[in-house]
């Protein structure tokens, strides 16, 4: 039987996914959008954004896996029904997340953002330490990125805990599950990491009320999605000094607009989408490992619960 | 008999050991300079700066510990030269130069420098990311300190290699010893990190000709201290790019001079020497591990090679 597999995202990673194919599995089609060949041969399609009408166009597509760490850009609605949906769960995103997350909270637990703006000033003023055990940091989010981030933070003392909707064991870490345990989660972290995946119920979720539960004076940490933040919040939070510092990854919309206040305020660090990106090589790897597991029977690593949205 | 132990440094951090030395060893007539009591009675004596004149001003003293991590700001000569001299080695010194050092590389990693430029110009514009295990890191000095930090580096996935005086092995490191292996440890660095101590040998160390043996391009990371680094050699590297990036934690003299041009490098970061500070508490507890295995005969950690210096 002829197998397709179809790569509909950026060319130039396609091409490294396609020397990794070829190599591993030489008896797959592996062709690059908008080379398709054959449509009735597509059993797999790995996309940021699939075409529309998806199974009139695709009879036999098997899976759709997403290029990228996030499902959100997909319109589930659009979908087929029965189609399995793969997030990207591979090496590289989780290395860049635990690199970026553990660098911003390191810069909020040593005061690097005073320290920048005393140097500025030509200020020589040593400020006062606190110990990693006695800095309470909080991830939302515990799936394999907020694990992953853990792990690396519960290495360096930090005092840790995390918050997702269902319940989870993670060593070394206060585990909170549920709206009921929010407010409990939020009043005990000094340094709050979103790393929650966007879905209807994580829209708008950092928000004046969620920030005013926090310590005042907390730093915030937003490597989720844009929508999860309401702007005019974070930066009243700001202002008022209940957030004392926000490093933020993602915008809504992104580019952040010229104009955007984010841009240019003292307590906020802006980086443009970068904390994790998608290594080609290991993508490609993470998702043949998963053709193998569903070649087999086997359940893949990643497949989207619809009904969660992630 | 009666056992003084006097204490000569800052008074705060002093009250706080004296709240150790209470409740483990209160046998110990813990006192806080200038209250010497009498000083036939003093033994030991913890000191940044101690008193001229040691032996005939306390007959008895037996061993000199240092308040802080460096023993530099000692003049060996001006010490009486039997008396044995003990570092400062303690757990709160340890994690705060993990985490220094380890957002400090981190950041250089990331491109947290030109991000931050970025943003003050309102350019949203992702910069090409390198996997950790392709980021070559190169430690100057594997005494304790550079041996921790090497090991959170490790962690990390970098590829990391360490150089000093003498041969010494960690763990996923490449270890180069001595001045004939330098040229080839510089050579595979892309960030270099100073933690040497200040010797006669490391004084102007890090001059044009060990920057001029660096992969063009290549991060400093300066937790030293302030006299090993030649400051026009530096600049004149980061003007000509052969440095791209500096983080300077200690100068020299310290605080440095208002008019002195680090304040206002575009590619230097400045902190006022705040690395690695002790931590009263755990200072105290390592100072009366020592006084245990001195009173038993065995070795004491941190015990100074006086031809060495340090």
């Amino acid at each position: 039987m002829h197998t397709t597999f179809l790569y509909k995202s950026d060319p130039e990673r396609g091409r490294q996914w396609a020397e990794v194919f070829r190599r591993r599995e030489p008896a797959i089609d592996f062709r690059i959008w908008p080379d398709i060949g054959d449509p009735a041969q597509v059993r797999f399609l790995a996309a940021w954004e699939p075409p529309a009408d998806l199974s009139a166009r695709f009879p036999r597509l098997e899976v759709l896996f997403s290029s990228g760490a996030g499902v959100d850009q997909f319109d589930f609605a659009a979908l087929p029904p029965q189609l399995p949906v793969v997030r990207m769960v591979e090496p590289g995103i989780v290395g860049g997340m635990v690199e970026y997350v553990t660098h911003a909270v390191l810069g909020l637990h040593r005061d690097m953002p005073r320290y920048r703006r005393q140097q500025a000033e030509g200020v020589w003023q040593p400020l006062p330490v606190r110990p990693a055990g006695q800095r309470r940091v909080g991830v939302l989010g515990l799936g394999s990125l907020g694990q992953a981030v853990l792990a690396q933070l519960v290495g360096l003392g930090f005092d840790c805990a995390g918050w997702s909707r269902s319940r989870h064991a993670v060593d070394g870490v206060k585990c909170h599950a549920g709206a009921d345990e929010l407010p409990g989660f939020l009043a005990r972290t000094d340094i709050l990491v979103c790393l929650l995946p966007l879905t209807d119920s994580t829209r708008a979720f950092l928000d004046a009320r969620l920030f005013s539960m926090l310590p005042k004076g907390a730093g915030l940490v937003q490597v989720g999605r844009g929508p999860q933040l309401v702007d005019a919040d974070l930066l009243s939070a700001l202002d008022s000094g209940q957030i004392s510092e926000a490093v933020l990854d993602v915008t809504d919309p992104e580019p952040l607009p010229a104009a955007h206040a984010f841009w240019r305020h003292p307590n906020i660090q802006l980086t443009p989408h970068i904390a994790s990106m998608t290594q080609p090589l290991s993508a490609a790897e993470a998702v043949l490992d998963n053709l193998r597991r569903f070649e087999a029977g086997e359940p893949m690593v990643g497949l989207v619960d619809r009904s969660r949205g992630y």
